[in-house]
């Protein structure tokens, strides 16, 4: 199995340098675009890697459907539908999607920026301090790493020149939904997407989605079968940004993609997978990473199409 | 399992009546609120079937999937997605995805009315009628019956009425991507969604496509395993038009919704499903198909997250 | 007056090759894009010339003023107004001003190709061969000029490539605003945009709105002040497509452009302006005929602001 | 003269009840819709007026082309061309103006909010309090009226609800299209739509704009004319919202509605109006005064068309 992750590898590492580091804040244009790893954990908990797998970048959008798993967690199915959709917009992440129309929750989901900053105000806690540290708690359990942490340079980075992601939050301000202050919020939120993770991290989160709820090994359930199914079935529509239905065909399987060059894929009851690469392409996935899924996808036949 | 599916479908009857049918021609208008019914063929070829499931009613968009095989198995995946796109657009089905940028091929999906008269150009054949006639017998083929035939009524009030996909085709001939005679294309399309059919039919079909590409019980392979992965992976991410994040995360399989009140669901390695209610939501799937398919779902963990 | 004119065509002549001329039918394409004329109607009915203003080339856009006033002319403010609105819509010409919104008309104006085909249906007569003919009748009445007739190559081009004007035919059609033959009423517009004009002709038509609806020298009234006084406004507003309030800012008077390079300018009570010259900028408007019009303007305070 | 004005506002008071007054904040929902007034300043100076012209209600988005101006005079027309565009947008007044593609300058004029907060940033000024008081000089220079002063309960009210003007400042500073911190520069915004003025103050300030920069009585000019022609151009194609097309017909002057009720009209040479009556019609004008303004029109022959 190391050698079909390495000879896969082998194969995407011509994309490398084909993609590009996110710019937009200078911590993740930082990004050795010569990075690549991946970390699977298969369904009796065995470990495989090849790679930089022992790489450190920030979760970026990855955190999206952790943060989703905790405001299911906290608020329940109803509760969650009724104030974020789960529809594809069709649009880049960062969209606002309002011009001259109102602003419905039907118009945003859980995986773009504004269903994600949407999500922080609904973690239960009774500051964004306390929300902030409960999502850590959730990231650190699934991962089963005690050690994850906040890079404070990308956090502050971001905090900085978050002004699209400000426009976005004082965009649900002004209809309606978002009650508390726009900076906490935001604060929340750009913490959220600073989580410093590995390969083995996104794995080992991507492996308790697969097996709906359980961890490895100990299969202590985290929680119940039907959040995962949820969370799974939005990563399938929304997790790849408009590139979601490209993905579904050449790869087939639940995943979530961040501008730090993360990708945590999803094969339910059979793997959890993180990988990594820090070339993106024009609709800010890992390119040379999304090549290694779609041939580790072929080779095993992971879809679950 | 037959007492299961009648016990589903008097669930979802009160729902029945919360749909309208399709108001456009009134051929589709004519249709009875009061039918529900179901059919089931499971992966050793078994069949059970409750409610109105002999009834007749056309096609329309459920054509789509089979469309798109058609196209697949003349041209090859490649050649195809780069005349169609694979995103879900965010948008209904009859939508006019240009304002006053480029059309591109990655602006349409094989889902939408514009991709799907796109769609019928690739079709081979010497010319429309030989080509419709070919996605009839594919589809003859799939349901393992001969006899499915036009329903020429609801065509020809098609043809007459049909000015808003006139005007698809016309957009799609402005830029570039339709060559053929606009309303020679429009004559097939017009007449593949008149093709009529019974939940029975939509089963058979729907199981082709779960066991990815073999009858039932002979396991002849009429297309290649990758086709069904193709087709499936477009369903669950656009086959329910704007609903269908919402049907991904209630129900969890691929699936294709009609105008005429028919959903074909694949379940796939387990399941063929074919159901039929002419009561329409706001997005254009049967109200109560869908909840009956929700709990369908439920009762035998379907969802494939 | 003529040395005026002759010094500020000498100005402009620098920027006739920066246009290009319309390229969408062949015919067009042929422009020469070294034309520049002008031809000036002052308010005592003198007139001034200079350039190439004996050309001959297709009225295109510029026809539809005339229509507009002979839509209100056949119907009334009232009437027309409730059919067609009179907003600029921020978008291009041949733009389709609708996705997923119904279409009404209020998001049409008579200056767009959507808003001119639907006039095409207002004008009064037993069949479009009459309609047409009635608004050659008005043109050749307004430009005092009764050989002003039809460019056939021009008129068989368009009709053969018009396949977007197809589309935006169909698509008012499928909303209930155009009952009659979407062909008949096309060729209708395709022959309206094939009128072979000169400078001198549009000079002719735009002294008439000017004078708010008389003929000059005779002073025999066309039609009643308050229809020039609608269709100046309109143009103002939105006869210089997407770049009218660009226009009003540098130029100030009412204008319309066609993509055969032609503008006609009014300014009221002063003069009528027409003017030549097949290189377009961008937006579909003369280049060289944009500027010899600012420059016009600044020498000789035609801006009605 | 001013029975006449007397007898428009009688026809014009059946609508006054018609509209609503602005609803955003408390303190503009507390608009007496019974108000209705005009004032009048004719080419010789004389003054006129009739009802409610003694009320003060808030300048709102009448301030803007005082603003305008104002960052004309400081940069000069090239300057603030490159920042700010003149056309249509075809959306509403807070309308957000990107969706998934760039914000560019001439996506915005300074007729909507995005275009008016972006002007902030351009008044000459150490801090925004300077950049605030040159505008509230300006603007009493222009009435001849040193008491106009801010309403204090009506900025605070702005500041503390302007959501979505923050929402609009922060895409453009996300843009690039804005330096200053957001706070600051709508500080300055909120007190400029919250400066109080009558109907006799708006009357002065159209009255120097239809003078083309001339102070009436005094003959003194504030501006020169080519920036009243710039502004007055800029009012024709954007002041009235997405209404401007339809006032350009029925009205056929310059003017800019606030939605404090306020509108002020210029009669290119002729004459200055103020007028108010807070009652709104849907796009934001005040509909009795809107009514009042075209009677005058037709009566007086005031379209400059």
């Amino acid at each position: 199995m190391e050698a079909l992750l390495e000879e896969i590898l082998d194969n995407a590492s011509q994309y490398k340098k084909l993609g590009k580091p996110a710019s937009y804040i200078p911590e993740l244009a930082k990004g050795d675009v010569n990075d690549l790893g991946i970390y699977v954990i298969s369904s009796n908990g065995q470990a495989f890697r090849a790679g930089d797998y022992k790489k450190q970048f920030t979760i970026q959008s990855v955190v999206k459907p952790i943060l989703l798993l905790l405001v299911l967690m906290d608020n329940g199915i109803d509760e969650v539908r009724s104030r974020i959709g789960v529809e594809a917009t069709g649009k880049p992440f960062d969209a606002i999607n309002v011009t001259d129309q109102t602003l419905l929750s039907q118009h945003i989901n859980p995986m773009v920026n504004m269903g994600a900053i949407a999500m922080c105000s609904l973690i239960k806690g009774k500051d964004y301090n306390e929300r902030f540290e409960r999502l850590l708690e959730l990231t650190r359990k699934l991962a089963g790493n005690p050690n994850i942490h906040l890079d404070e340079a990308v956090y502050l980075s971001e905090k900085r020149t978050g002004n699209k992601n400000r426009a976005l939050a004082f965009m649900l301000k002004s209809y309606g939904m978002l009650d508390d202050d726009v900076e906490d919020v935001l604060d929340c939120y750009f913490k959220a997407c600073s989580i410093s993770v590995t390969c083995k991290d996104l794995a080992r989160i991507a492996y308790v989605f697969a097996s709906r709820g359980k961890l490895p090994i100990s299969d202590e359930r985290v929680f119940p079968a039907e959040l995962a199914r949820f969370v799974n079935a939005v990563l399938v529509t929304c997790g790849m940004y408009d590139g979601s239905g490209d993905f579904a065909v050449r790869v087939g399987v639940p995943a979530k993609s961040g501008v730090g060059g993360g990708i945590m894929a999803v094969v339910p009851t059979r793997m959890g997978i993180g990988i990594f690469s820090p070339g993106l392409d024009e609709k800010g996935n890992s390119l040379a990473g999304t090549k290694a899924l779609e041939e580790l996808s072929h080779r095993m036949y992971l879809s679950i199409f």
